[in-house]
């Protein structure tokens, strides 16, 4: 089974490229680095059956030649601007690196005779939802972020791909993801703060913003699996855990392994930025019921990601 | 008030902008002239308070300009590749036209303070809906064109404008438009048909596509109404009638204005072609309550764009 993943030098992409060698898949990683880290691809490149290519995925001619040349029957489209924060700042970003390039690797895929092209979409793309836990079929949403639009267009295309050309869809709207190789969101950030003062960190919004993470290895894990069980025409389903934490109680848990006792200061208001949701708990009965489950809490996630941050001080420093 | 309409030298635009001029706005008109018309633009052009410009929207930095220029208060952007049914042979002319264009005027938009941006957008995003008449907040839907999935990423672009930068998103989801000016669609597809052959006629599908219609008098009306009347973040309203009509009805009265009686030929199955929905019915209770009536029944619709192509059959040459 040969798999390309694109943002395969990203957090979730190089997680998902020694997961799928384990598998005995063999495995292409296609990244440009504008967010992804060669380090993070140790442990692949050591693999004899995986290969990286360094493609910038808005070069369609490039990503079209690449995809032609591994011919791969699955392909993993994980590449994009994962800066959802700031997509106010440069409002073209999103447009870019979230419709255009999946626009780009699908088209290749089609080309190249992909049979199953899986993608990374987002609870964002609930905007802020009126049920909660909220299903995959849950009342037609207005989008309130570029990041979140710009994935729900591509998941538009890729159904109509499915719909209009037989390649079979997979679509995960994921909750923010933990874990080793983690290098941006709130538990970096917090890391990042306490690292530079110990004594007072400021938190965006009023601390009581309600989310759901899921721990990266669960997370490759619900793809490999949906992937293998899975074969209706667009195969689309939440990915998160069954409980949610607010953002004081995760600063709790950070604040515990760092041994730190900072004064809280809150920017204030429901939200942390323009465009956050204020609850993210996404209803995953659906991918449940295909025999998955998380094995990891949310409590867990958060501690195993701060250690992994404070073992790997590079990532913080680097930023 | 300047009002900027993008596509006003096409069907809807071009009624658009003579409606607008009736209200006493002044208009700028942009058209590429890809599919628009310049003979649309002749009430227009006669009129002191219209400017036209001929503007490639793909090409922002004339974009730009343009706005940047003119200096509207509100865009109305029409402009859009509304070949809905051969998106599959050339599948990044939806995104270009769809959705890149969006992007581009709407950027352009914000950069000259706009401060309302309407869109035509589509019933067809509802893909193939499970409640009818299907309501703005019906179930999630999954997208089965290139088409739709094109007017959806444009949506949420806007969405996330109005919410991000304070812009006013006026989104309208129609139904098929009818009337004068009219010039792709069913309607011309059998007057075309009737035409080079009257004894024999093919129908796609099996002619029970069951579907809404409007006349262009009662959309433009619907947008004028509530551009004026209607102030949230976000202002999405689907745009239809309150009734429906098969694709064999609808038939019956063409050949009824034509004087013809052909034999009909069915492509067969439920739908006219890959991504078409067998069943369209908007649930307009939304924009009904806002105090905008439909005047015109689809009957009368359909009649009147039968007789407007027998009396330009310019159009139906041009072909």
């Amino acid at each position: 089974m040969k798999i390309l993943v694109t943002g395969a030098a990203g957090f979730i992409g190089s997680n998902l490229c020694d997961y799928l060698l384990t598998q005995g898949a063999q495995v292409a990683g296609v990244d440009n680095f504008s967010t992804g880290h060669r380090e993070f691809l140790a442990q692949a490149t050591a693999h004899k059956k995986f290969e990286f290519h360094e493609v910038d995925l808005l070069d369609f001619e490039r990503t079209r030649e690449t995809l032609a040349a591994f011919t791969p029957e699955t392909v993993v489209h994980l590449a994009a601007n994962a800066d959802v924060r700031f997509g106010l700042q440069h409002p073209r970003k999103d447009l870019d690196q979230g419709t255009v390039v999946t626009f780009n690797v699908l088209e290749s895929a089609r080309l190249a005779g992909v049979k199953k092209f899986a993608f990374a979409s987002t609870g964002s793309v609930y905007g802020e939802p009126v049920i909660f836990p909220t299903p995959e079929t849950c009342p037609f949403p207005v989008q309130t972020s570029l990041y979140a639009a710009a994935k729900l267009a591509a998941e538009g295309l890729i159904a109509a791909y499915a719909e209009g050309y037989g390649m079979k869809g997979y679509i995960f709207r994921f909750v923010s993801i933990l874990g080793d190789r983690y290098s941006h969101g709130h538990v970096f950030d917090f890391a990042n703060k306490l690292h530079a003062n110990s004594a007072n960190i400021e938190v965006l919004g009023d601390g009581k913003q309600t989310k759901a993470y899921l721990h990266v290895s669960d997370c490759v894990a619900a793809i490999w699996h949906v992937l293998g069980s899975c074969n209706e025409k667009v195969n689309l389903f939440n990915l998160g855990p069954d409980e949610y934490i607010t953002v004081d109680q995760s600063l709790d848990i950070i604040c515990k392994v760092m041994g730190m006792h900072p004064k809280r200061q809150y920017t204030g208001g429901k939200r942390g930025w323009t465009g956050d949701s204020p609850f993210i708990f996404l209803d995953c009965a659906r991918l449940k019921a295909t025999g998955w489950k998380a094995r990891k809490t949310i409590s867990e996630s958060v501690e195993l990601t701060i250690r992994y941050l404070l073992g790997n001080d590079w990532l913080l420093k680097r930023r």
